[in-house]
């Protein structure tokens, strides 16, 4: 998606080779014109899957999942992170680690939101080791909800996570793909679909 | 507003005579249509402030501040909720207690989003002791921005913030003010804004 790989371009901080800040648009400060064109990208790409529900996790998923679910006229759900959960007979949970923070959280979504009939759309803002991707995926397991894909809008394509989900045969659509943060410049990979 | 309060009776389930739990369409599970219409309705009522920014906190206050956001054509910044704080030069904090969780969060905004040349709507989903509003005026404070006034998707009227934050002769604009949650039915103050 040319406009975001722009503006990462422009305002992104790459802090190291694994490292890219784009706080300025995307995880602290928001750009609602560019988070509606995002999520009318991600809509388009899924809008023939049939998506009944998104499901992305707090905080920085749901400025964009607002936008695809207000295209694809479909709610949004988030899951809640938690350090530590009370457990409730109510609720869908999964565990993710975070490799930047170096701690581990516990995930859920109220069984009132998802369930078997539900095609449901991931996104996230980020896809690095897909730890939070995959314990998304998890949730959807539990609820035996059809996983429809994961809509990514930066993937970090030179680490793990994106080769994990696709493997398992799921549709990954990451509107930028970073190839390399070497040498203090982003570059992507080329992409395959074209919206 | 007439959508969000017919969407509050319909929805809505009075836990107590404290507590309405409306994670159907804005707390958990998102109904965009709503989101938007909210948001055009916060950016109708501060359409002549002046706005230049946009603060709310993670995580319920970011799908209607996208919107607001959006309409009127500026940034949003989400204050982050943190346990406890790594002291950072470059942040503004606060400390905000919740009375619902009993815990008290540190809350920051980074120093490069808002400055003293910014005219700053706060928006907040509910609005209650008034701990997490009167948190993000300190630090609209801390940054000498202008406190342009206080977008509240659900203001429970029969709390003390609203008083709180109006008693400093700061604007409070409740998109639905409830004034009591007795019975287990939801009764609303009449509203004296119309839009």
């Amino acid at each position: 998606m040319k406009l975001l790989k722009e503006k990462i371009v422009q305002e992104g901080k790459v802090l190291s080779e694994q490292v890219l800040k784009v706080d300025t648009f995307l995880n602290h400060q928001i750009d609602p014109v560019l988070m509606q064109a995002i999520g009318e990208e991600f809509a388009a790409r899924f809008k023939d899957a049939g998506i009944t529900k998104i499901l992305t996790i707090e905080s920085s998923g749901i400025a964009p999942s607002m936008f695809a679910g207000l295209t694809l006229g479909v709610p949004v759900v988030f899951a809640r992170k938690r350090k530590s959960l009370t457990l409730s007979g109510n609720l869908y949970t999964s565990k993710v680690h975070s490799f930047t923070k170096n701690e581990t959280n516990d995930i859920s979504v109220s069984k009132d939101f998802i369930n078997s009939d539900d095609v449901v759309l991931i996104i996230d803002d980020f896809l690095a080791n897909g730890q939070a991707a995959l314990g998304l995926m998890e949730i959807l397991e539990q609820a035996n909800a059809q996983n429809a894909g994961v809509g990514i809008v930066i993937e970090k394509g030179f680490q793990t996570g994106g080769s994990l989900i696709r493997e398992k045969g799921v549709r990954v659509e990451s509107l930028a793909n970073i190839k390399s943060l070497e040498n203090g410049q982003v570059t992507f990979f080329e992409e395959t679909a074209t919206v």
